[in-house]
């Protein structure tokens, strides 16, 4: 297999698709973001790296709070419009029309319409470059019950979305389960 | 829309699946992460939460590089078993049958059959808690010629999938586009 030097790019597949929140100048305001991960266990923490000249990133640093909410398939137009423009110009909660709600930090903005809204308290800012990544502890986590099954959140019903940037900027809906995890690699152990 | 409260927990969907890898004591291991995400834009930078315990963060201190490599649906198999076993008692690279390359950094192994291997280099080192949380430099990324279209990686090709943890831990392939990025989000916009 003959493989092509590309320099450093961030190759990574697939990103989530997620709406961070927080109050800025005490209204709420969100942005789409794809760079979001899963930091630490326990604690439960997130990161999620934002370009400084951000709206948002005003109100997490007068807060250090913020939120991570999950959108379905459902609410993509509304996700990529929060991407597209700022919230220094627009009031993307009305035209979204997101009903907001606020749950234990009571700073921290979260989208009733999204299915998981985790509210999280500012660890650390590190400034990497072009973005600082802001590492946040998960403070509670909001799941709307009518995606729950048995108790559990349910991926079927939650219906994230991933974005991928080639060969098109596009997003793509999770497709056919291939494998259980911590299963499937048995068979390569018996071998 | 009622809410259920969870507590804190890690509920970001979808996680990528990708295989982590290192020289530990001057030998290739790899390790499975799902808590994998990209730090910074300029210059490229990743991050990774990896528990403590783990043998792979023996090299990537030993060293302070590290690689990246994503695979595709048809090393699903392999990557579960990199996740279910310890380097420490298998050669997994044997075990999997990985033919590993090394690029510009010279210490970060790199697996041909994942469509696309990046090579960082160690940035922090965060202690969250149960995690490190490694943040590295992307210095090179080599994309699997096959997986290109016109010069650029193509998803499709690459095949890539996510880990999902409810309500069954597994993998789960890409699905269909639902929307144009930077685009659908117009139509609000117009509103």
């Amino acid at each position: 297999m003959s493989k092509i030097m590309m320099g450093p790019q961030t190759l990574i597949y697939p990103m989530p698709t997620v709406l961070v929140g927080a109050n800025v100048n005490g209204k709420p305001n969100f942005m789409t973001v794809a760079w979001c991960g899963i930091a630490n266990g326990e604690p439960p923490m997130t990161s999620i790296a934002i370009r400084h000249s951000r709206y948002t990133i005003r109100g997490i640093r007068q807060n250090l709070t913020f939120s991570v909410n999950i959108p379905s398939t459902n609410m993509v137009r509304e996700t990529d419009y929060c991407g597209l423009i700022t919230g220094s110009e627009v009031n993307k909660v009305d035209v979204c029309r997101f009903k907001v709600f606020y749950g234990k930090l009571g700073s921290a903005p979260l989208i009733e319409q999204c299915p998981i809204n985790l509210e999280c308290k500012v660890m650390h800012m590190l400034d990497l470059g072009s973005h600082s990544l802001v590492i946040g502890r998960i403070e509670e986590s909001h799941v709307s019950e009518s995606c729950l099954t048995d108790g559990k959140p349910d991926v079927n019903k939650i219906q994230p979305f991933t974005y991928i940037r080639a060969p098109a900027e596009q997003y793509q809906a999770l497709g056919e389960v291939i494998a259980k995890a911590f299963s499937i690699g048995k068979e390569l152990k018996a071998r």
